[in-house]
C-alpha cells in the first residue's frame, strides 16, 4: 500500500475542474442563493446494465476520481470564464472562489466486481458540492469501469495466454488511451504499447517494430538484422511485410541462427498482424519447432476480442501473446458504460435523513431510496459470493442469525440464508471524510490482485459469457417496505 | 483568423510527449545506432471505411496535433523513466533530450470533408520523428475526425433544429469529453453542456436543472419557483421528474403565469428527458400553444443518436431542441476511426523519393505509394465536388487540359473530365515546415463555418444514410502505373 497526498500529483497539474455539466452550475447558484449551501445530502452511483450483456463489471476510476475531489477549485481564470457567460451573481462566484470539498465518500474498492443496481459509491456532502462532484465522477467511473471489465473479458477468453493493450492510437484522445491503459491492467492484461502509461503507472510496456521499419530497410532480411543487433535480448520480428510463410518466418529463423544464436542469444518471439491468423500460426509453430525454436514465442494482433480470442483458441491457435487495440481501447462492442448519479436522501436539521426516490414506469429505473450501505455475503464453506445485499445504513446486521434477503422488483420473491452458513463484507469503505483523504491509495499491482481475487469469488454461472446467471443484488426487508411506502406516497400525489 | 503560438497554450502545460506506442521509440533507437537518423522519409495518414456506413468524414483533430507537435519534447523525468527501462543506450537517450521537430506537415484544412484512401495528413521528416509522432496522430485525428462525423450525422438528421452535445458524463474519460465537444461543433452541434469545453474553445455552453434539483424541494412547484426567481431570463424546466403531462407541464405552466409573465419574462424552455418522446412533445406543444405560450420552446434528450432523431421527425414530434449524450460522445454504433498511418517513400541522397507500397492480399488495405498530392475536382457549373485525384507530388496538373481519373482498383476504369468544366483545389496546405508552424489556426467558428460549406459541396447521394454512392477517390494515370508497377516487382521477389 502506498499513501501520498494526491493534491501534488504531477497528473493533476492542468486544472480540470470546470470539465462539469453547465446545469450544475446554475442549480448551484439557486442553492446558494437561497442559502441552502449548508444542506446535507445522499447520492448514490450506480449502473444499470452489464457492458456487452455480460454478468458483472470491475469497478474502476475511484483514484482518479480523488485526484479530481481533491483539485477541485475554482481559479481567478475559471471565475473568469463564469463571469463572462452574464449568468451568475458576485456572491456566487466569490464562494465558488473559496469552494473546496468538504463531504465525505464512500466507495466500493477500486478493481472490485459490482452489480447492476447496488451503489458503487455513496456520496454524503452539502448540496452543492455534491452537485458539482457529478460529472467527474461519472465520467472517470465510467470510462474506467468499462475498459476494465472488457479488458477483463479479454483476458478471460484468452484463458492464461499473455493479453497487451495495443490500442492508444483509436483512443478516444490521450486520456483514454492513459487511463484505459490503466483500466485495461486492471482488468488482467500484461502489459500497455502506451508509453505514458507505463511512466505514469508502474506497468509494464512493451512493442518491438512497425511494417514501416522494415519497409525502410532494402530488405527485409536486412531491417532484422539490425533489430537484432540493437536489441539482441529483447528480439521480436514481425513477418507479415511481404509475405509471412515463405518470406517473413524464414528471415526471422536465419536471424536467429546466423546473428543470434553465435552470441548466445535467442529469438525472444514473432509476431504477425494479418492474414488467416489461426492458419499461420500453427504453420509457424511447427515451423519454429522444427528448427528447435521451441522457445520462441508467437504474438498476433489484428482486431482481436474476447469473440475472435475465443473461436482461434477453439480453433487450436498457437498463439502466446495476443495484442488487442480497438476492440479494448474503445469498448467497440459495447461502447458506454451507463452509470447514474441519484439524489437518495436529505439531511434534516435533526440529523435524519428523509429518503428520496426517482420514479419511473420502468420497474428497473426506480431507484433504491435512502442512505444506504452494501454488503457482499459469502458462503462460509466454498468462499463464493452468495448475494449482495443492500440496507439502510442504520440498520445492524448480525451474522449469528439468518439473513432473509428480497427481490427489489418482485416482491414476492425472498430468500433466507442460515446463520453460521455465511459471512458479511461491508463493501462501501470510507474514502474521503470532511473532505480529507481518508483512505490509502492501494498500488496499481495491487489493485489488479484485488480484482483478480473479487472475480475468483464469483460463481462460474456468473461469469460466463453467454447469458450470465443474473447476480442476486437484493434488499433487506426495511428498504423494500421503504421503498413500497415512498411509491405509494408518489402515486398517491 | 486567429493566430497564436500553441507553445504558450495553457492546454499544453501537460507533458503528453511519451503518449507513444513503445516501438516508436525501440525503433529509433535502431535507426539512431544505425545512423540514419537524418534520413527522411514521407508518411500519409488515412482511413479506409467511412463510420456508420456513411458516404464521408469530416476531418478534425489538426490543431490539437499542432499543438502535441510542437510541444514534443523529452524532459528528464521522461529520459528517466526510459533509463529506468534498461533498453535504451545513453546516446540515444541524449538525442531524446534535445530534440524538436524539424519536419514538415501538410494537411488538409480541419472541417474538410475527406474520403476512405487518401492522404489526409502528409509528414515528410527525418525517420525518427515522422515515427515518434505517429501515435499522436493517430490518437488526435481519429478521435475528433470520429465525433465531428458522427455529430453532423446528427445535426444533419435534425433538419435544422438545434443539437445539442450533453456526453460528457459517458465520455472516455476528460479529453473525450472536453476534445469530443469541440470536434461535435466542427460537425456542426449548437453548443455544448461541458463547460470546460465552453472554455478552452469558446462555444456555447447550456444547461438548467437536473432531476435531483426537483427532488430536492419539497414540491416540484417550489423547484420551478426557486430556478425561475433566480434565473428570471433562461428559465428552461424539466418536467418529467413525477409526471410529465399531469404534473411537470401543469407546475412549467403555473410558473409561466403567475412568475415569469407578471415582471415581464417569459419561460424560455421546457425539457423532457423520459417516456415516449414523440407522444408527449406533441401533448406539451398543443398545451403551450393553447395557453399562449407558442414562444416555450421544448428540449428533448433520452439516449437519441441519427436514427432516433429521424424517427421522432418522421412521427412529427415537436421538438425545437434535441439533446444528445452518449450516442454522440462515444458514437456508439461506430466508435472506432481506423486511421492509419503509412510509409510512402524514402528521400534519397540526390533529393529523390523512392516510393514505398504496403502490399496485402486484400486490394482495398494497398497502399497508394509515393510522396502524393491530393485535388478536389470541382464541377464549374453547380460547384459541386465531382472527385477527389490523388497525384504524385512532382506532377502539375493545368486545368485548361482534360483531366483524365483512374480507379485505384479496377484498373479499366477511368473518366474523362473535360477542360472548362472543372476546377483543382489542392487539399493538402503546409501546416509545419521545418519544425515551424506556418499555419494561422483558424478559429473554431471558421472551422465549423467551414465544415458546413465543405459538405455543401456534396452531392445529396453521397450524403444520405443509406447506400450512400461511392465517391471517386482516383489517381492520376502516373500514379497508377507506378502503383501496378510497384506491385509487379514485389511479387516477383
Amino acid at each position: 500500500m502506498k499513501t501520498y497526498d494526491l493534491k501534488f500529483d504531477l497528473r493533476d497539474a492542468r486544472n480540470l475542474s470546470l470539465v462539469m455539466d453547465f446545469y450544475e452550475l446554475t442549480m448551484s447558484q439557486v442553492y446558494f442563493n437561497e442559502g441552502r449551501q449548508d444542506q446535507v445530502v445522499t447520492f448514490d452511483y450506480f449502473y444499470r446494465k452489464n457492458p456487452d450483456n455480460g454478468g458483472f463489471a470491475i469497478f474502476a476510476g475511484l483514484e482518479e476520481l480523488i485526484g479530481y475531489i481533491q483539485n477541485l477549485h475554482f481559479n481567478e481564470e475559471d471565475i473568469f470564464y463564469l463571469q463572462s457567460l452574464g449568468r451568475f451573481d458576485e456572491k456566487f462566484l466569490d464562494y465558488l472562489r473559496h469552494f473546496i470539498f468538504t463531504g465525505n465518500v464512500y466507495a466500493v474498492k477500486e478493481g472490485t466486481v459490482v452489480f447492476p443496481n447496488e451503489p458503487i459509491i455513496r456520496v454524503e456532502a452539502p448540496i452543492i458540492e455534491a452537485q458539482l462532484i457529478e460529472t467527474a465522477l461519472l465520467l472517470c467511473c465510467n470510462h474506467q469501469s468499462l475498459i476494465a471489465t472488457k479488458a477483463n473479458r479479454v483476458v478471460r477468453a484468452s484463458k492464461g495466454r499473455s493479453v497487451l493493450e495495443f490500442g492508444a492510437r483509436r483512443a478516444h484522445n490521450f486520456d483514454a488511451a492513459n487511463y484505459g491503459a490503466r483500466a485495461a491492467y486492471i482488468g488482467g492484461v500484461f502489459g500497455t504499447s502506451n508509453t505514458k502509461a507505463g511512466q505514469m503507472f508502474h506497468m509494464p510496456v512493451s512493442g518491438t517494430m512497425a511494417h514501416s521499419f522494415i519497409q525502410s530497410y532494402p530488405s527485409e532480411y536486412e531491417a532484422f538484422v539490425a533489430y537484432a543487433k540493437h536489441f539482441p535480448k529483447e528480439t521480436s520480428l514481425l513477418l507479415d511485410t511481404y509475405d509471412t510463410l515463405n518470406s517473413g518466418l524464414l528471415n526471422a529463423i536465419r536471424v536467429h541462427k546466423e546473428v543470434l544464436l553465435p552470441q548466445g542469444n535467442y529469438l525472444q518471439s514473432v509476431r504477425i498482424d494479418s492474414g488467416d491468423i489461426a492458419y499461420l500460426s500453427k504453420r509457424i509453430r511447427e515451423r519454429l519447432d522444427a528448427e528447435g525454436m521451441q522457445d520462441t514465442k508467437i504474438i498476433a494482433s489484428n482486431s482481436f476480442d474476447e469473440y475472435i480470442i475465443k473461436s482461434l483458441i477453439d480453433q487450436g491457435a498457437k498463439i502466446d501473446v495476443f495484442g488487442v487495440g480497438e476492440n479494448l481501447i474503445c469498448s467497440k462492442s459495447s461502447p458506454v458504460f451507463g452509470g447514474v448519479y441519484k439524489l437518495s436522501s436529505i439531511k434534516e436539521e435533526d440529523g435524519s435523513y428523509t429518503p428520496k426516490i426517482k420514479v419511473s414506469d420502468n420497474a428497473i429505473k426506480l431507484t433504491n431510496p435512502g442512505k444506504k450501505e452494501l454488503y457482499r455475503v459469502y458462503c462460509l464453506k466454498n468462499g463464493k459470493a452468495l448475494a449482495d445485499l443492500l440496507t439502510l445504513s442504520h440498520e445492524v446486521l448480525n451474522e449469528e442469525e439468518d439473513l432473509v434477503i428480497y427481490h427489489p422488483q418482485d416482491v414476492w420473491k425472498f430468500k433466507t440464508i442460515e446463520k453460521g452458513t455465511y459471512r458479511l463484507e461491508r463493501l462501501l469503505v470510507p474514502i474521503i471524510e470532511h473532505g480529507n483523504l481518508v483512505y490509502d491509495c492501494p498500488s496499481l499491482e495491487d489493485i489488479r490482485k484485488h480484482a483478480n481475487a473479487s472475480r475468483e469469488t464469483m460463481w462460474d454461472e456468473i461469469l460466463r459469457f453467454e447469458y450470465p446467471q443474473e447476480y442476486y443484488v437484493d434488499l433487506s426487508k426495511e428498504l423494500l417496505d421503504l421503498k413500497l411506502s415512498l411509491l405509494e406516497s408518489v402515486r398517491k400525489k
